[in-house]
């Protein structure tokens, strides 16, 4: 049988917007997305689950109500469930996001910035 | 508070040992183990999980029973639950596992390669 490797940068380049999570692969009731963010995100929770960002390019920061976290290429934050944050990229970040099949990126916010769930790249 | 990002270059270059997993985070029941890799490991599975390996540095060839899969930097591979692998790296490889709490490295099987689980770095 023939086997491939996901190629994480081959992904990225078809990535055509930002703000809209593809999935690439999946573990057990978890999926892998990618993402390109610029801007300001909203403030939102997950109540049931931790998120896991690991950044390709650029810095993310996410904002808490008592701090921010910064996240460069390399580096890698999880979010604990039901904390409350938003994030923020000065200039374009891509970055893999790591959480269970169906939450949505906005958690129980839904606005502008709330995107199609579950759609593969 | 203070909120840290994980640096994944700078954990690796606290891995004295090859074939010796380390936990460097969690999210849920699931935990982010880095590891370096060189040789050969055993034939295994894992009954009741997929595991993911994304490759930093260096190639993974995974082989199965009919057929291999090789993953290079930057590269991904989710090895479903059940199915026999056997990670062969000819030169030193730097990987990051992401599975359930509580799996074993060689799976059922237990050996020299049996590491010792749930050890943080």
């Amino acid at each position: 049988m023939s086997y491939k490797a996901i190629n994480l940068a081959q992904k990225f380049g078809l990535l055509t917007e930002q703000w809209q999570p593809k999935v690439i692969a999946e573990m057990n009731d978890y999926q892998f997305k990618i993402v390109k963010l610029e801007g300001d995100f909203i403030w939102h929770d997950h109540k049931d689950t931790d998120e896991t960002f690991i950044v390709m390019e650029g810095t993310l920061r996410i904002d808490f109500r008592d701090g921010a976290v910064h996240i460069g290429p390399g580096e890698m934050f999880v979010v604990p469930k039901g904390v409350e944050h938003k994030p923020y990229a000065e200039r374009e970040v891509k970055l893999m996001l790591i959480e269970p099949r169906g939450v949505k990126n906005t958690g129980e916010e839904v606005g502008e910035r709330t995107a199609a769930n579950d759609v593969w790249i």
